[in-house]
């Protein structure tokens, strides 16, 4: 039987985040039903922060009230502190998502504390998400570089992976938030954190393709024994730090990749196309998946 | 010392052949002087087939005639056959390409004869370019998959390899004409033809972004011990199967990726950037490389 890799879909969340313009809450409830029916086990729904910050994610509640719960299916939400926390409770989010830069400067400019203060702070929503039942996941931006810093120290990295570990996290994501990562640097910080959390059930990959390393990354931390990753259909998102270049790896590009490493996703390669055309369609721009594209041609 | 790559930049021939319009020979031969300079031990510089098939090659004893030889520049043109051949003779290029399918049903289809003939009809350019002094490429095409019957078989490809390595070739590629093969599938392919070829010496891969796999494609290569690569500037090209996917590699995305994995290419990434939003601008249409898109936002 084949290998199962969980592809963690966070077009809905990370990707229209980033997109420029708001995007309907009916939009975005049928984007997140669509992706579960096509099979994804975990999908990024919604985010509960300040909408004075994050406007595009504004309608988080009636985002994961409007949508039709799939069985078997996972719908996290990004919660920035106690009150996104109770948001995403009220909302019914399955899993409760926190994060830490490995940055120093990106840490202080964006959040303007420490690293370890800023993850100091996710103490009581880690508590108050175990105390409810809710699975708890912490993402490490700037895993691989930093847009102030240059490239991410290592240790930096295994760091922040122990204090969300402390913090009773279930899963951490290695993210290279501005895709600079390139495949050699992948394995050794994979391989760093390793020594901290078991690669192959609780650490995911999460790369972007602004270098357009993305594949040549996942194929790399599939080597190291990493099984989850994210992507986002049809490239959605963008990166906040080069207005213009690619953002988020396309889910279409990982599920081709996965079919041939004869690796099982569970998620139906042509549906996702089909969402890819669809979703591209009502924000207006082009996909930015290559295999999205190539398949939908191949249609035509 | 870094371990050398060798890339093949094929931007001017490869690429400028399946875009659109024709490109003034002037700019043609300052796109390979530029190419030389920025370093590429390599340039595919142009095609001397029938300008009723490729109109857009017509110029090419022009383009040979213009450009300023860098020492340490080897020069190739692609021959179809023997009158090509004498064109790339009298036009002193250092390198000639010649070709076969791996794929039965696109050698019929292309050149209306089977595998085995349209290699047999080399035999005389292969005798000639001996004879004469010159390198000798020889490309597969179709090489992980065809666009007419699928995937290729292994077989097939190192059959082809054995051909043309019988009729003298220094070098083959393993090109991936349409850009569907997966970084598993490089690997089977490529141990199959290092059973015929040295892999480290004369055998380049030659993949195609049109599945956004291409630089996957090349870290399995890599890993598999081939050193040389083929890509194109601004990813120059386009693919001739599916209007408007992505065709060659860009070479600023396999140049960033040899640099995080360590290896030296001799090639200044930075004036590749350069020139890849020159040619961009000249041709009118975006990049298609990810790293040289990012790469200059974060100049501006």
């Amino acid at each position: 039987m084949a290998e199962h890799i969980k592809i963690v879909e966070v077009g809905p969340r990370d990707g229209l985040q980033n997109e420029k313009q708001f995007v309907d809450t009916a939009v975005k409830i049928e984007l997140v039903d669509r992706l579960a029916a096509a099979g994804f086990a975990n999908v990024e729904a919604a985010s509960f922060v300040s909408p004075k910050w994050v406007p595009q994610m504004a309608d988080g509640a009636e985002v994961m009230a409007g949508i039709r719960r799939r069985p078997g299916t996972l719908y996290s939400a990004l919660v920035p502190n106690l009150r996104g926390f109770e948001g995403a409770l009220a909302a019914q989010a399955d899993e409760v998502v926190i994060f830490g830069a490995a940055s120093e400067a990106f840490s202080q400019r964006n959040i303007n504390c420490s690293i370890a203060e800023s993850i100091a702070r996710f103490e009581p929503v880690a508590a108050a998400a175990k105390a409810a039942g809710l699975r708890l996941r912490g993402s490490i931006s700037c895993a691989l570089g930093c847009p102030y810093q240059g490239e991410t120290p290592v240790a930096a990295v295994v760091d922040v992976a122990e204090r969300l570990l402390r913090l009773g996290c279930d899963e951490i994501d290695v993210a290279d938030t501005i895709g600079v990562g390139t495949a050699a640097q992948v394995g050794r910080v994979l391989r760093a954190v390793g020594q901290v959390a078991d690669l192959g059930t609780r650490v995911s990959g999460h790369f972007h393709d602004t270098y357009g390393q993305a594949l040549a990354n996942i194929l790399a931390a599939l080597e190291c024994g990493v099984r989850i990753f994210h992507s986002s259909v049809a490239g959605l998102g963008g990166c906040p730090y080069a207005k213009g270049a690619t953002g988020n790896v396309a889910t279409e590009d990982v599920l081709y990749l996965m079919r041939g490493q004869g690796l099982s996703t569970g998620v139906d390669l042509d549906a996702v196309v089909d969402i890819g055309q669809w979703i591209s369609e009502r924000i207006g721009r082009p996909t930015s998946s290559r295999a999205g594209r190539a398949l939908a041609l191949k249609r035509a």
